[in-house]
């Protein structure tokens, strides 16, 4: 295996593409798209956003302390990279991309309707970095869209939502399920295929 | 758009399966797997990982103060989930997966050679969170496996080493391509196919 060596830089792949929610009132209410995104705990769950100073979001989360993550997907695509780029200094991005607040449990930023899964989120503490601020954050509660319940078994199906991952400049939907985390280690049980109803 | 509510947890997907590397010396080097990192700054190119303090390469790596994350594809996704599952006080992760170690520019961390892309990270802080320790550190090399370079153009094609993503429990090859960044305000060139050599 033969390496190129590039100058130090941010390629870390594939990342999500989240709209980060903010604002304590409809007014304030706005959307920014961000990749620099993660989980930091497990227990507390705590995640963290990084946004440039500039950032209209920037003042709006530093004031209030919260933010919801959106989840998004193919179909929220278009949304999501007009939120990345535009600045909501000019717009009402709520209004432009035609998607809905609703009302979060615990804080006081709107979660987006139209997302899969919405992630409340208070902030505990703000890192200044370099070109970017961390928002460091506890995930206070966890939001899903009721239709990607399977009726019978009640799971979660996020992969029918379609996300999105960022990789290298580029949007990806997520592809094909390859195993389930432990595949590697897991036993196959034995005489599955002979197992017939009453037969233990 | 009906929502169902859970208990705080860590639902951001889809994220990052990397194997990161550790060890100033072959009888140290380790693997272990984590989703649990991102790039938190962009200049100068930070990221992070949070590990539990309980396994073998947080020893490692504080001591030593440097790692290696590793993009995993497809065919890296048995040693990617055995290496998060399994621990290097136990197993010499590198001769059980068959993957070899390669020497690094700028940390003492091996690069693993299987993997098409390798940020060399030097750490900067570590973060007691709870059940996590997060290790922020600065990305001071980047190298790539040139056979994923486009023979005509020489761009990166991440997309074609088939990397692979974490969401909900399950691995998910990355999928079919969306847009580009920026494609929901690139303005469409006018007459473009219309144009010929030698028209403006």
């Amino acid at each position: 295996m033969e390496k190129v060596t590039w100058k130090p830089g941010t390629m870390l792949y594939p990342l999500p593409a989240v709209m980060v929610s903010c604002g304590a009132q409809p007014d304030e209410y706005n959307i920014v798209t961000v990749a620099w995104t993660g989980i930091i705990n497990t227990d507390p769950p705590m995640c963290y956003i990084s946004l440039r100073k500039s950032r209209h979001s920037h003042g709006i989360i530093s004031k209030n302390r919260d933010f919801v993550i959106n989840l998004t997907t193919r179909e929220l695509a278009f949304a999501t990279d007009w939120c990345g780029v535009k600045s909501g200094r000019d717009f009402d991005k709520f209004k432009e991309m035609k998607l809905h607040s609703a009302k979060a449990d615990k804080v006081k930023a709107p979660m987006i309707a139209e997302s899969p899964v919405n992630l409340e989120c208070v902030v505990t503490e703000i890192k200044e970095l370099g070109t970017h601020d961390m928002f460091l954050a506890e995930i206070v509660a966890v939001h899903g869209d009721k239709k990607y319940l399977d009726a019978e078994t009640g799971a979660f199906n996020l992969a029918k939502a379609r996300p999105i991952a960022y990789a290298h400049g580029k949007y990806y939907v997520l592809g094909d399920f390859v195993r389930k985390f432990g595949f590697s280690v897991r036993k196959k049980k034995k005489g599955k295929a002979k197992k017939r109803p009453g037969k233990k």
